[in-house]
């Protein structure tokens, strides 16, 4: 696996992002943190995951400015920042992913609104709000892009049909 | 970090989701696969990986049921399967996060739809269609909770207010 120097270098939002949040554990403490977890005895108890571990997740959490680290320093608290719960829509996303193709469609835990109501599944849609599939994504190089990015654009070729 | 099988008993799909595509390369080796890359030099040229881990990634995806392998045995391709496509709106959500947290809004790479419109943010909605904002969200077991996830929402306190 890349080191976390590697991965903040490439010219890549999806590969920053999981510079930050890229690993099983951190995604799952984030998860967490939405539960209502706030102490380190909390997700220990939650993720059975050795303390070194967890302390090291929780500093670079901290550090990423995803989790606020608060309470006392003999108990501290720890909660997420406006950017970590920016995360929600990807971890919602993964979640029902999960829900369908790894749990049987029998959700082991049911995301809702304030009111109870189950979320319906998140979907990628266009400026007027029509569903847009998978196949139909197109990608393009933008304002951040490199001159590497760039030219890999330019060298893409129409992709051969594989059937299924 | 949990080891596959670790991940794949947790009472959780996200936890489940993350036991197939949870690791670094893993996601950006989907990545390219949604740009086109099929070809087992395509992948390894844009992302630079030891060619034995790449090997394994892909071998693993396809057990998974991810990707597909077709071709001849000689010059296999990779394609995404029914499966593998599903997981582009946390794809989506998760690049987009990242150019909007980790690429100062300089998007790398626009992601749009067929006619070259970039999609608007992911949002999550209810069935209404109205946005659900990370604040407000709940967390219920659900038909496939096991005993531990329903203990564990029971015991679960109000959270603490932590100020940012």
């Amino acid at each position: 696996m890349p080191g976390k120097t590697d991965l903040a270098t490439f010219n890549c939002s999806l590969a920053r992002a999981l510079n930050d949040v890229g690993d099983w554990w951190t995604l799952l403490i984030i998860r967490d943190a939405f539960l209502g977890a706030q102490r380190f005895s909390e997700f220990q108890r939650s993720l059975g995951m050795a303390r070194n571990t967890l302390s090291d997740r929780l500093d670079r959490l901290c550090a990423a400015g995803v989790l606020l680290r608060g309470g006392t320093p003999a108990r501290p608290l720890y909660c997420l920042t406006e950017k970590g719960r920016a995360l929600a829509p990807a971890l919602v996303a993964l979640q029902q992913w999960g829900d369908q193709f790894a749990s049987e469609n029998r959700p082991p835990v049911v995301v809702t609104d304030q009111r109870g109501r189950p979320l319906p599944r998140v979907k990628l849609v266009d400026g007027d709000g029509a569903e847009v599939g998978p196949r139909d994504l197109r990608f393009r190089p933008g304002p951040g892009a490199d001159a590497r990015t760039r030219a890999r654009f330019q060298a893409m070729k129409q992709p051969q049909k594989v059937s299924e």
